[in-house]
């Protein structure tokens, strides 16, 4: 196993669980706001492809999604479920809660060993890790004019930054990649679980006055 | 005439107008927030060139506008008029919907044979003509904290994909370009005007319960 | 001294204490609306990274902040200020001020002669320097759910705008570049504490209907 996470079949298939999940929580918002379904469409891209388009940007390679159509599908037939199955989501939370922490974890990993490939340091490459897993939410709520969900709920972009330091940890020991990877992995998973299951959040900032 | 309709004529006339129309649109919505003339001329600029801007950082060449200062001082131009002619700006919404249509038909197609140019394949292509078309006026809603209308009302990136498509299908059918111009141009501008004529809209989601 | 700001000690210095500055602003936005510590540390990197990293990406270099960690840490640094000493804050209002404008004309400056050194024209490298001034307080107050502050109230890019004009002028009398910057630099900021001490605003602009 190389280091890069998507020549994996078995990652790969988590990759596409993840890019589903992340589409249906930007479609799923899109309708709680009565967009059209092209506006849904687009709030699904946003979450699914977000993060990683700003990642790629940024090391100067080409968006990995024009690379692939296999995204844009997988978020169109992500609006397609939503569509049908309306009435069925709400039961289906945690499994999307699942699918999403998956594909946090999956999409932090192949932030990192894309930044790496790239000659990047490593504390760019847990900054792009978390890019890569946790800016779609944002681009999904900015374009929502929503108040961006991740800044004041949940540790979320944070399980990204421990996944990411224990991939760097275990890299540093020269472990095999994929004990590497597998380890990076479940902490981000159990950690967001965690979270979730015990309602740990940061502390909040207090208002310090007119800024 | 080369698949490059930035040096015909008459077609680069119609993308100044197009921008022209653009930027107003972008000013005007600024005005309905009160915002400075200052924060008019960002928004007729985010409206005018944020597309484009996009596209081209995606597709990693240097962003057209700064290339030519044209677009710069067409939306200063635009400013002008609309400080100017405030209280004519009403009477003008029929001329500012077709201009604006023009320059969201010839946009897709400027955006498409870019993408073309680069070596992109034709589904990217139509991506980023939608995105030339389309993705301004998404910019301006955000920077003007609302939420995008696009998302909501009225056909138009759609517009733009059976736009592309028809690029798409006649090029295939090695059509002259001439010809695949000017039915892409059609295409986009008809389903555009019957859509605002006959106020069809895309089916909305349902609100499928807490995203 | 060469055309490169970053290169002089005293000028670095002045550079770090604008990050500082740019960062609690972010930071103290946030912390208005609750945002946890994570939310206050993004809403910091925004402001203080926002602007340049968008210069960078459009001049296709790579982002400056990923060639340094001096940004993250500066940042990280003024989120534990603002987080001890919340208290205090608002005693300061003067100093961020002070510390903000001065980072406001020095980024100006930086902008410009990262834009020349990419061989831009010289209007382009004035918007830019306008972008990694100004741009990064209008990602702030999109993430943060806020109209852009700057497109209403304050002269604040202007100020950059005619800082930019002073060293393009005085570049052009091939002026010594320590005049050039340091003329360019006082521009800004007194353009800057005139406008803030005389409350001048730029004209609003009216609203001319349904947009």
């Amino acid at each position: 196993m190389e280091e890069n996470i998507t020549s994996v079949p078995v990652l790969r298939f988590i990759e596409l669980l993840g890019t589903f999940a992340f589409a249906i929580s930007g479609i799923r918002h899109a309708a709680a706001k009565h967009f059209d379904w092209f506006g849904g469409y687009v709030c699904g891209i946003a979450v699914a492809i977000g993060g990683g388009t700003i990642r790629d940007v940024m090391l100067g390679v080409t968006p990995f999604w024009m690379t692939n159509p296999i995204y844009m599908i997988c978020t169109a037939f992500a609006l397609v479920v939503v569509i049908v199955f309306a009435k069925y989501m709400e039961y289906l939370s945690n499994a999307w809660l699942v699918f999403d922490t998956l594909g946090l974890a999956l999409f932090t990993i192949a932030g990192i060993q894309k930044s790496l490939a790239c000659g990047q340091p490593f504390w760019v490459a847990i900054i792009m890790g978390c890019i890569t897993g946790a800016a779609g939410g944002v681009i999904r709520d900015v374009l929502l004019n929503n108040e961006p969900v991740i800044f004041r709920k949940e540790i979320y972009a944070i399980a990204c930054v421990f996944g990411g330091l224990t991939y760097w940890l275990l890299r540093e020991m020269s472990m095999p990649i994929e004990i590497t990877v597998t380890a990076s992995f479940f902490v981000t998973c159990i950690i967001r679980f965690l979270a979730v299951r015990y309602k740990i959040s940061l502390p909040l900032l207090k208002d310090s006055g007119n800024a």
